[in-house]
């Protein structure tokens, strides 16, 4: 049944499909959303603008952007049920099992419809509940506190600080994450945006989807970059320490996360945005080391490997100074590229066939079947 | 970065990868597990067998099998936070909704290891635990009966009937169970098992996989078509009436669930076992309706399309004779298929290329960032 064998593993490089949402690497460092360039975006929009850009198509004007935020604003209250469900989970449970159970919990009380009529609602509601949900969990269940969700948070990304710590947070960090929620929202077929593809090629409905798209960024190959980078930076209590200690992984051939793309080629254009806030960030809590580790392990791994930052480098020390505990760095990543991830379930559905590829076949020929007694 | 374009949508006949684990219509109309045929396999060997087959590379022998269903045996149990969640589902949930957020929970409660040496461990437990875990639920939210999930029953085909029934079921039944689950087990890359081997080329957890893989199954397209089946034909009191009916569909170009397949040429080689199945199980109930209904449904799609059944079309009548309703065919899909996907897995984890292909921009060109109060 297979007509064309592929080059690659992985389907590395070949098409699976169309989309008018992103382009990624096509000068060699290039992103864009819908045709804007990521850097005048994380510049410039707030993470609702990129939002409304993904799932409506247009960058809002002022009316629309501050409609758009009253109606996420009003979309954010857990459901009871699922307030059961985020206290039965154990506090060592691995926080993005948490957002696939609760987002797949949410389906159950909230199911989409099976025409897909009501589609945005879903979406949007993901987007307005998600920050509140996984902090409603963590400061259950590590600190017996539960936390109020339906805040006086003004959009998305003070939301997230507000329910993590239970406080309003300053502004510099409000822009901080507005910067990473957009950096974060969207990157064409990456795994987990390809699992939720391949979902709602099924016609199955968008809890779905985004439950299996979590379940994809959950692994170490694809989200927890910024989480393996905070756990290896975090040791090293000088940018000479870091230098020495890099050498050595290099010399034993160990992995070292947040460095060089699948896709890019010369460097990834979110690492000079996230750099930047990282460093505003550790003037202003006067930190003296951590920034300084994250420099010195970009210039070594240049030196050395050619080898760039990605995204995820500079997001470990730039959560780290806003106090967000490591754990919770790929669940915000969660919270960010379900714009993305939900924009391509509507895109593969207005355009569907079942995405159902063939597999080439290494097994055993064709064998008698052996009686119980016989074998 | 595309390298090659693709010949059709949806990957349709592109290899996607290697598999040893089974092969569908090689010859127009196969269907292998392991070079072993179906017809073998589905009349003469337990699904505890074909489990064993797929996740341990060989059909077992007695003291092995023996071994093997004493294991699964002592896995059915819920953990008490596992019962609370089916118990906050309501009534009205989609089933599928209920089986990937059970799977999903679970893996709080009892979290695969990183480097994946307890692999084995989990994938038996949810063969051994699903079919409790629906049951719980259905009979808790549609009968407020909290049943026994640790029964005396010999197998997972019993399990079924018995967790369902809150009774041991009759022998003709266990062996209808037996072969259909036998026939679900494995398809090699349908949409839900790719699904599922997105999610491990992440190098994520079992749980991830496997709750990705329902999201996938539950879509309309790919399982549910014998709940569509089942839907239709339970509306015809005669097989006159149902000639007419599916007459008059054909003429307005109403899609008929469960004929035709997007692998197989000729015929689907499941549906001569479940019909005979479907068959002894009318005679026994003394139907005089729905089998007939059914067959009369085959030949006219034959006679008028060339289209024949699927695996699908039988196991309507065959289930519904067995007293199962409707909402629960495709969850018992889940539980003879969780099979495939984690073998699936496994295969994939000892073999690995992160799955990220690229896609076809369609979208605008670059395009110059407007500010908000120029929008």
């Amino acid at each position: 049944m297979v007509d064309k064998k592929l080059g690659g593993a992985g389907l590395r490089g070949q098409s699976a499909g169309e989309t008018a949402l992103c382009t990624v690497g096509k000068t060699g460092s290039g992103l864009t959303y819908r045709g804007y360039d990521i850097k005048d975006l994380a510049a410039n929009a707030q993470f609702e603008e990129v939002a409304h850009l993904l799932l409506y198509g247009k960058l809002p004007n002022q009316t629309e952007l501050t409609a758009y935020k009253a109606r996420l604003k009003g979309m954010r209250g857990l459901p009871a049920p699922l307030k059961v469900v985020l206290e039965n989970i154990p506090k060592d449970a691995h926080p993005m099992d948490v957002m696939r159970t609760g987002c797949s919990m949410l389906g159950n009380l909230e199911t989409e419809q099976s025409d897909f009529s009501d589609q945005l609602d879903h979406m949007d509601r993901m987007l307005a509940v998600f920050p509140g949900l996984i902090n409603y969990w963590y400061n259950f269940s590590h600190h017996g506190i539960r936390v109020e969700v339906e805040t006086e948070a003004d959009s998305i990304a003070e939301q997230f600080l507000w329910t993590l710590h239970n406080k309003k947070p300053e502004p510099l960090h409000v822009d901080v994450m507005h910067a990473s929620l957009v950096l974060y929202a969207e990157h064409e077929f990456n795994a987990s945006t390809f699992t939720g593809r391949v979902c709602a090629s099924t016609l199955s409905d968008i809890h779905s989807v985004v439950t299996g798209a979590i379940g994809s960024l959950r692994g170490p190959l694809h989200g927890g970059a910024n989480e393996a980078a905070m756990d290896m930076i975090e040791n090293w209590q000088s940018a000479d320490e870091a230098e020495a200690n890099i050498m050595g992984m290099l010399e034993r051939k160990e992995k070292i996360m947040g460095f060089g793309h699948a896709v890019y080629r010369e460097s990834d254009p979110r690492n000079a945005i996230i750099k930047e806030w990282s460093n505003k960030l550790a003037e202003q809590v006067g930190d003296t080391r951590l920034y300084d580790v994250s420099e010195r392990c970009e210039a070594v791994m240049w030196r050395e490997k050619k080898l760039f930052c990605n995204a995820d480098f500079f997001h470990a020390s730039a959560y780290n100074f806003m106090g967000i505990p490591t754990k919770l760095f790929t669940p915000i990543f969660v919270c960010s590229r379900v714009a993305g991830w939900t924009a391509h379930a509507m895109e593969q559905r207005a355009n569907n066939r079942i995405i159902r590829p063939s597999a080439d076949y290494i097994g055993e020929d064709a064998r008698d079947y052996v009686a119980i007694e016989n074998r």
